[in-house]
Order: C-alpha cells, then structure tokens, then sequence
C-alpha cells in the first residue's frame, strides 16, 4: 500500500512518517509540506536523517500517488484536499478538527470559525474512535463512506473513560468533570509563547478554561453515545461535561483526571462513612464492568486495582491505560486514563483506523512497547 | 530575635534557613540536625557555601539558645520538642502535621499511625493559616497558646481557594472537588523511588487517590470554617470534598483547580445555555466577592479576569495566586489556585506566623518578587 | 532463539526486555531477579502491563533455559553467571564492566576494587564494540571465546568519535579532551541523591572529574587501537585523554563534545588566522574521512556538514550520530557524538553484538526510527 | 536613585525590574518598551501582578526622568540611547555586545554585522567585569566615562574562571578550551525554534560551534588581560581559546568546563603517572592561588576541594562558584565555573556595576541567597 501524508513537517505529520514508515503493510510513502516544498523530510527533521528520505512535494501530488491520504493539516485547510480524494475514490484520513462534527455545521463554526466549504463531504466521514465506531469504520467503503475523523487527543482520553460508565453514572446530577494535564507537543511544532521552554518549564498550566475546542467535541460524542443506545441504559440523556485543559511540562501525554457522581444503583448510600471493604467491593464491581466492556480491546488497558495511570506509562505507544478508584464517600467513580498524545491521540490512531478500514491486523505499525523513559 | 530550626537540613528546614537568614528582624539562627550533627549546615548545602555557616547542633540546644523555634522534622518526631518548648515558654512553630488536628487525635491516628505523647498540648495550638485565624494567632501568647500547627501545603492552596466560596457554594450538591498538581520539593530530600528523576520526568501522575492525608486536614478545617460562622453564611454544615494529588515534573508549586457547585442563588439557571455576557457577569460578581473577602490581605492576589494563575507566576514567593472561571454552564466556580508549596505553603506560612505572633510587618523577610523561572 | 536476562528489573535489563521482546529471531524471553523473583515483569514495570508477563526466577534457570545470556548485573557480580555459561556452552553477553578488560586485571581491580575470581575467563572474552570488532565477534565461536564484555556508554559515544581520528591527530600534543553529558537513566533505578529529582533538575552537574572508571576503558581501547595497527597510522602511541561526564536533566542520551589536536599533516599552518574557506576544505576532508572509515556501518550517521549532533536526533534508537567541526584557528578537530546511553550505550549494543554473533541482519530488533521527544 | 531600564520587557530586563524593585537604594524605576507602551509591566509579567505596577513609556522618557539608565536592547538598537545619556551626563550601562569592545569596531562589524554610530562613545566605556575592573569603574566619572559595557553571559563564567590562570598556564602550548552550558532564558523571550519546549526539552544541543559570538569577546579580554600585566605574569601573550557553547533543557545557568594546559612550573613532570597525593598538592597550590586571587572578592565563591561546581548552587544570586581539579596526568587544569545567566551573567552583574559607580555597598539588592531549586 502507499501511503500519503499532506502536511507531513509538522509533528503529528512526523509522527505519521515515523510509524508508517515501520509499518509492515506499507510499501511507500508519499509526503507534502507547503513549508519544505523540494527539501527531503530528512532535512527537516535531522532525526530522520539516512532513514526516511522521501522529498516532499505538493499535496496534490501526494493525493494522485497514494492509495490511503492522512491530513495532518492545520483545521480548515484540508477540507479542499478531501474533497480531491472523495473525486478520486481515496480513503482520507484526517487529523484536524473539520470531520469531527459529521453535519452539524454551526457547533463546528461557532468553535472554529470556519464554515463547511464542501457540506455533502460531512455526511461522508465517520469518527474514527475505534473502540466506538469499530464496526462503522469496517463498514466504511461500502457505506460510500471514505472520510475518518480523526479524534481530538484530550477527547480520546476522555471518552475512552467516560464511555463505559454511561451505565454508571447518574445524569441527574453534577456534571462529569474531566480534569486533564497535556505535554507541549500538542502545541505542534511552531514556536509560541506559551510552550517557549522558559516560560513553560517547570511549571504547570491551566488554560482555555471552559473555552477549549474540545469541548464540544467531548459533549457531542456523548450525547451520540447516549442516543446511540450502544449502552445497556437506553434513557439516557447526554451528560453535562466541565473540562479544562492544563499544560505541563513534558514532551508528551495526555493524563485525564475523570470524576464521575454514581447512579443510585451503583454508589454507596449508607449514612456513615463506608467502610474499606465496602469501597473495595465497589472498585471491584467497576473494574469488572470496565474490564468486561473493553475486553478484546487492543489498545485499552484496564490497570489492575490499587494501581494508578501515568503518561509515562504509555510512553511511545497506542496504548489508553485506565485505573479506577472511588470516593472515599463511596458516591463519585474517579477515572485516570492515560495516553500517548501523539499517538494513540494523534498518528497512532490515525493508523489504526486504516488499519481497520483494510482488514490489517489492528495491531499493524503500532506494537511498540510503552517505555517508561 | 534568635530563631532555632530543628531538622535544618531537610528541604523545609533549610527553606527555613535561607528566609530567616535574609529575615531583618532575626540576628542569629540555630540549627539543629540529627544526620549531620557537628557539620556546617554550607557543607550539606553547598549552595550556601559562604553565606550560612552556622553549625548544626543538637535540638535540645537550638531550644536553649533560641527565642522561636520551627520544627521541620517529620510528623510524630518533634511533639517532645513542642512539649520542651512549652515547658520553657517558647513559641512552637511546627511545619508536621501533628499540630493541625487540635484536640482531635482519633482523626489524626487514624491518618498518621501515632497517637499524642502529651495529649494537652494539642489544646494549646492554632492553625496556622493566617488569612483564616489571623486574630487568634496574634492572640496566642495571652491565651496561653504557644504552638502553631502550620498547615499542609495542598490545604494552603486549597482551603485559601474555598473559603470565600462557603457563601456561594451549593452545599446540598455534590462535594467540592480539589484537583491538584504539585511539584517533586514536597517529597523531601530522601531519595525514593517516585520522585527519582527517570521515574517522574516527563511524565503526570496521580497518587493516593482518595487516601492522602492532607484530605483530613482540609475536611476539618472546612468545617471549622462552616461551625465559626466566620462567613455571612451561619447554617451551613461542612461541605464533602474530593482531594487528588498529582505529581508533575518541576520543582516547586502546587496548583489547584478546584470545582465548586454553586448554590441557587449564584448559579444561572436559565434553561438555556447561557449567553457569554450571563457568564462574564457572574464572574464579574465572584471576582468582586473574592476580591472583597481578601481585601488587605497581604499574600493573596486575586487575579484579574481573564488571566489564569500559574505555578511559575508565585515561584520563591509567599504568594498565593487565585484565578476565578465559571463553567459553561453557568452552574460550577472553577478556582485555580497556585502557590508555592515550600514558602506559602511551608517555611514563607511559617514565618508569617512568626511574624504576626512579634507583631512584625507581616511581610517581613518574605519580600521576594515572584519570578517566572 | 530463547535470550535469557539475568538482572531483568534494572533500567538496561528492563530495555533489554523491551528490545528483545520485539526482536524477529527471539521466541522465548527469560529473566531473572533477585530483588522480585517470583513477580512478573509487568508487576514491576507498569508499562508492561498486558504485554511482557514473563515471570522472574532464578538465574541458574535463566541459564538452564536460554540460547544467550544477557546480563544487567552491577559490576562483579555477573562473573559467576559468566562461568556457569562458559561451562554450559552458553553466549554470555554482560553489560557490566567485568569482562571489558581482558586479561588487565590490574586496571580492574584499580578502579573497580575487585579481583577476577576466574581469570581464564577473561581470556575468553572480546570487547563489544562492533565498529571496531567485528570481526572477531563473527568468529567467537570458532576461537572459543563465548563472552562478550559489552562497553560502556561513555566509552562507546568517545571511541567511535576518535576511533577515525587516529589517522588524524598529533600524539604528541596535548591529550584528547572528552568533555561528555549524559541523561540521568545511566544512574540506573535505584533512588539515589545525584538523581534525585529535585537535586538535579534544572541543573547541569559535572561529576567524578578525572576519576570517572570509563577513563581506563578508554585509554585502554585506544591503546588497543594503537597496537592492533587496525588503521593506517602504525606507529601510533596511545593518545593521553582527560574524560569529564556531566549529568543534565533530561532521561536518555549523552553528548560528547571532543576535542583533538590535529597532526601537523591535517591542520592549518598559515600564521594568519585561517579564511573561511580554508576551514571549510579541512571539514570537507574530514568529513570524508570519517565518512569513508565507517561506509556501511549500520549504526553510525557522520551527519552533514554544517549541522550538529545532539540527543534528541538519536533518542530511543541505536544511531551513533557524529558531527565534525573546526576550531578557528583550523589546529583543533571538534567530534560531536550523540547516543543514546540505554540503546546505543547498553542494551542496543548487547543486541547488536548477539546479532553478529548469530549471523543476523545486524539490524534485527533494532530498527526503531530515532525520535525527536 | 532613580533608575531607569530602557527594552524592559525582555527577559534581562524583567530580571532588571525585580532585583532593582528590591535594591535600597532605588526610590523609583522608570520603564520603556516599545511592544507594550503604555501597559503596566504587571499586565506583561503576571508575576509582578500588585507588586511592580509601572508603566512602560518610551525610552525617550526614561532617560529625562532616570539617574542611571540600564539598556536591555538587542545589540546595536541602544547605541543612540547611550548617546543621548552621554549628552545628558547619565551613566548608561548596556546589556548587549555594543560596548564590550571599546574602539575595536573592526572586530565588532565582522561578528556583529554593524558599525558603531558614535565611535567617540566607544572611548568613553568600561568593560563591566567588576572583579576585573573595579577601579576603573569606580574611577569613571572622574575620566569622563559614563558607559558600562556589560560582559556577556558565557564571557563572564568563562573570564572568571580563566583570569587567575594567567600566572599558570603554558601560553606556548594548546588552546584553552571552553565547553560550556547554558539554559534556555539566555535565548530570550521571543520564541523561536531551538527553545520551543518539544525542541529542547530532555536533551543536550551545541550550538555555534567555534563561530559564537561570545567567542572575540572573551579573547579580546584575555589579550587585555595579558596586556595590561594585572598580572605576575607580564611577558604573557594572550592564550586561544576554543569556545564550545551548548544548550541544556534547564531555565538559568552556565556551567563552563575549563581546560588549561599547565605551564612547566606548574604541572607535573615525572615519567610516571603521577600518585595521588602529589595531583593532591597541586590542586592545593592552586586552590590557594585562586582563593587568594579572589580574595575579599564578594561575589566570587572558590569551593572547597573535593567539590565541584554546579548551576543550581547559584540559581538566582549573584554568585560564581568555581571548583579547581587537575588531570590525572597532572598537566592540565580543569576549572568549573557556574553562574547565573540572568544574574551574574547579565542583570546581577550590571546592578553590581551601579553599586560601584555609585559608591554603594556593592552586594546592595544582590544579597539573595542562591537556592538548590
């Protein structure tokens, strides 16, 4: 298979070029980059060098050659490119944020203050959450479906471990809040202020609070999900989500801190302070279902109780690790998932969407073990 | 003034050193140390090589020669130094935890494995935290109380962020969930496995969900603070909270974010989404509350609108930075508090105190400008 | 082939696991510990979880079982193992310093303050450094030699810089200067103050100054060098060298910076300081040079003129980067090498010689693209 | 006083602005900035929020209303500032490169790219190295000087720690080489590249190998230095040197290794490698050598044998440490020098500058006390 890459130089970009090119199905690589137009991606990138050679070219270029098109454009600046690969029959992969809202066009311009330039190519794609959509994006090809959106990387984290607990939680009450810290890198590879090393080093962040584009993108899923019926509770209504995002210093990682109010059923209504044992049994009950609702998943581990997730556990990797650990009042459900930004919450899962699509093993191109440093 | 330091050579101890050293209004320093007992405290700490030279002696010493002493020995180490001092009528100031429970030993047991040596003199402390017990510490000599419980370091940020919010909050609702992030200092100076640097650079991760002592601590204050009716509102009962520390990669700093429903009156309640202009009002309203509540305080800067604290804006200050958002929804105050877990919350807190028990300018000695990095 | 691990929980052994787990020719993995037999690997290493499960027992079954030892043993504590092997037949591949010096018991027991406990077996063994070696570890078999003193990781990124080098430089100048800085995993996982997170984030330290036991190993190499007449300079005498390590704060990598006096044939002799274009010629040569002296190397990149080696081009790969630079004055070759300690300077090679000896593609297992972060 | 800082809002200048707001002497700060005219410094650094709340004029302005001006300008930017400061009779004291090389404009074109606007003026400077001019800076008024030209950062660490070698290093043997390590503020606040987080964080660049600008300068001064016969040393030409600089993932600092080939008189000469104690005796020798050097020197700290210097025994004070090792050879010396960039190597050392030209106490507003993090 050859596999196109437009927008190859920044760093999800690179982390695309970097997997595909130990990917075992994939033959070539085609890359372009506006910026580098002529040079060879080793020049750009000096880690590559004598390794990956390929020049880079013009996307239109690289759209005609390949047989697969990964988008690691910047949002709204693609939108042109899916629609040559819709023309031309090309599977179109995209990492920005223009196929997450399938048509709902006015969430998407009220966040990103773009409008759909080519409205009909919306109702073409899918998101490409594989623990979700698994099914949708085998199906895609014959569903005259060629687009993947590709998730968000703080919506990856959270969904991943909010959607279990759509059984769990109580949707009359309090919001979900979901607490994340992120390394630099999904700040992408152009110098800002904000991810400048003397003023992000040794410190941490919040920012965009109650305003981050990935908000919307996180309530959206959700409500899916609840309409979906996917879930044993048929009746739900999509949950109320607080999110804010906090930046720290590292390279890479997504650690989402998830507190979740229990439905009735699940949590721990004694009027005393439950007891160890009561709270033991209850992560026990919860660690079974999750371990029951991912189980066959290759890239979701549920962490055995009494441990707790950490970025640098999924290190370099497409692994989601979850933990899960309750209130010691026994009435909210605390979810720490962890992943690797770039990829399982970029390049990684870009990949094994395709890798979905064509029938690979899922595990293709992304069995690197996690490394602790 | 003599101040003596007892267990000077842990990181709190010789955070205590090097702020007294600079401190007008102190002329000599004792140091004590079990380790290096006989050394000169610039030998253990070559970066005070030529500037502090004293030698560390025996604790029972420092008490002899010293006016105050701070004790930064490990928790359930330093109570017979408290009791030495007493005896002797020197003020206490302890940065352990065993003075932060008042009378209420079952609490601390039950958290901290001991219990009191010399139950009685547990009557005769304050908690430390000056913008809540202000008064009573300038009191203390006259009601015959010499000892200081300073406060935790996650209490600091987390109970300077709430307490203005016991008139706002919604106390029938959820808990108040205090999510926070701080840096390696508060592990000390003994080397272990978690903060070794290849385990924890580059990398977010929680601990002791759920089970951090520091929980305790703020739970009792919390409800202090309801019981004192030291808030407009009288009826309230102590609100349940949600504590999470997490480990980040830097040095020194803990940031809260803190999640706290709002009650009835403060919430918007449209059914509606609130308009952007709904929002900026009420946090118009919060921020001019919280403005008001710490009115002349001189180590809380609330911070204006717009702006979000952040560990590296407190750094090497007694600072305690406050940044106020509300949540999309109109429903949930979102604090974010940041300071820096060894001046304001340790050793910077612990001369405060010194400072308001003398009657000193309360800024004495804590004078330095925050640096970004 | 089944690779056994005899110290499989420290940092080399644990990249070991990694590395071979993912090898082509190895089906079978085998670890020991002391410190956890009984657990499982990814009990230890969180990371691991759900991907190496191998359990750890005794080395006396780790040997028992396997084709190839491997050990991540601390220094003088391997040697045991080692002569079980010899005994057995088996490949002993070790990563500490006991089989690096021949027959040189002396040196050894100098700096490592140890003895040989079997000292015909280290006449069995051949230094690792397949660059230089390689022959020799192709015929181990044949000569019966079964050990392999794997180098170290500062004597790994020194010598493959100076090895080209001796063609070059003036013996009778001034000692070669190895000014090296190395990430902190190469202190291994044990806490310890040096690496203590606090004690040497934000800070570069150098240590062991002109006392550092990888300057024998590479004063003996180099002599090695010398006398094997293995370049085209015979005479040779071994150059002096003055070696500095560094700890900085990051967790991979190490950077030597060397500094070596060009022979009166290669440096420039005008009395007036050299034009530029002068310089470049004498980079141009050199540049081939060392291009020429390691065409077809697996593992060395002699990067292109004008840029500059540095850790983060190498990271988690097996590359030895090296750039080549002159002083002003056209009299000084400046050699930039930059490995990656874990890969490169431990486990990777341990890998690449076994790969060698088996008659692998010397790449197997170790094809992973360098990353930026 | 009141002081003046012209380009206030860059890094050098926002350390001007905390440590002058501390300094006793000064009763008020006047602030220019052309990026943020007309904002108050706390709006542009949170972290001087409620504590340093002037506003930023033009430089025009400052100089009227200023006693003594600091420039925090890019090079060649202040020239006309100092210009209209020599009109006005104010001292001008200048960060950048402009002034560092008197009336050798020559040398400052080829590495700087300008030529002077006002070659008069440059007669009119110091070389602001205290520790080696403090006499002429003392003594400028009377000579009608009013300009300060602050040494560079590397220049600093490196000058220090090489100056009282002149009695003791071979003069007709090898270069004097210089490998040093800076964190990232010395790049600034504007971002760029190769200090964006993901760029620099967790590894180790050189950078501007033998072509760094700081590279005449610090030749210029040891040729003056050789000159001006300060020395026991008269007949001395100046030495070369070989300037490495390198960047390393760490906010503050410049840790430079020194190497120094030894004079005849000095090292030692036996055939045999030499034992330990008589490397011992010349580390003596030459400990006392550089402490009596520096004797009474405030800001010079010579460490006690046996220790080595690093960054973080200086961070945030004015302090050069400087520890002093012998080759194992006994031929060459290694000096380490550390300092602040910020401080010693920019804002620290032009403040000392001012106490000495104004006759003050010269540690008046640099008593800080350096901390380990």
């Amino acid at each position: 298979l050859t596999a196109g890459i437009i927008g190859a130089t920044g760093y999800a970009g690179a982390e695309l070029v970097r997997l595909l090119k130990g990917h075992p199905k994939i033959d070539n690589l085609k890359l372009s980059s506006v910026s580098y137009e002529g040079d060879r991606i080793e020049e750009v990138y000096l880690n590559f060098y004598g390794v990956v050679s390929e020049q880079l070219v013009k996307a239109e270029q690289v759209i005609d050659e390949s047989d697969v098109v990964f988008s690691a454009l910047p949002h709204a600046v693609g939108e042109q490119f899916a629609n040559i690969c819709w023309q031309k029959g090309r599977f179109f992969i995209d990492l920005s944020a223009d196929f997450r809202f399938d048509d709902d066009e006015k969430t998407y311009s009220e966040w990103y203050g773009k409008t759909y330039l080519y409205p009909e190519l919306h109702k073409k794609s899918i998101y490409g959450l594989p623990e979700l959509n698994r099914q949708k994006i085998k199906d895609m090809a014959s569903k005259e479906k060629l687009i993947i959106g590709n998730p968000g990387c703080y919506p990856t984290g959270a969904l991943l471990g909010i959607y279990p607990a759509s059984a769990i939680f109580d949707s009359q009450n309090s919001p979900i809040i979901i607490n994340s810290v992120s390394g630099t890198s999904g700040g992408g590879r152009e110098p800002q202020r904000i991810i400048h090393y003397s003023e992000c080093a040794d410190s941490v962040t919040p920012y965009k609070i109650a305003s981050h584009r990935h908000s919307p993108e996180i309530e959206r899923i959700l409500a899916v999900m609840a309409r979906s019926g996917s879930t044993e509770k048929t009746d739900i209504s999509a949950p109320g989500i607080i999110f804010t995002p906090h930046l720290a210093p590292m390279n890479r990682g997504i650690l989402s801190t998830i507190y979740i109010p229990l439905s009735e059923k699940w949590r721990i209504t004694s009027s005393q302070k439950p007891q160890e044992d009561e709270i033991g049994c209850l992560v026990t009950r919860i660690h079974n279902h999750y371990s029951q609702f991912y189980k066959g998943e290759p890239f979701v581990r549920i962490l055995p109780k009494g441990t707790v997730a950490a970025t640098n556990r999924v290190r370099h990797s497409n692994y989601c690790d979850i933990s899960l650990h309750i209130d010691i009042n026994g009435s909210t459900l605390i979810v720490i998932t962890a992943i690797d930004n770039m990829i399982k919450g970029a390049a990684g899962q870009a990949i094994q969407n395709m890798n979905i699509i064509y029938g690979y093993d899922e595990k293709a191109g992304l069995e690197a073990i996690p490394m602790l440093f």
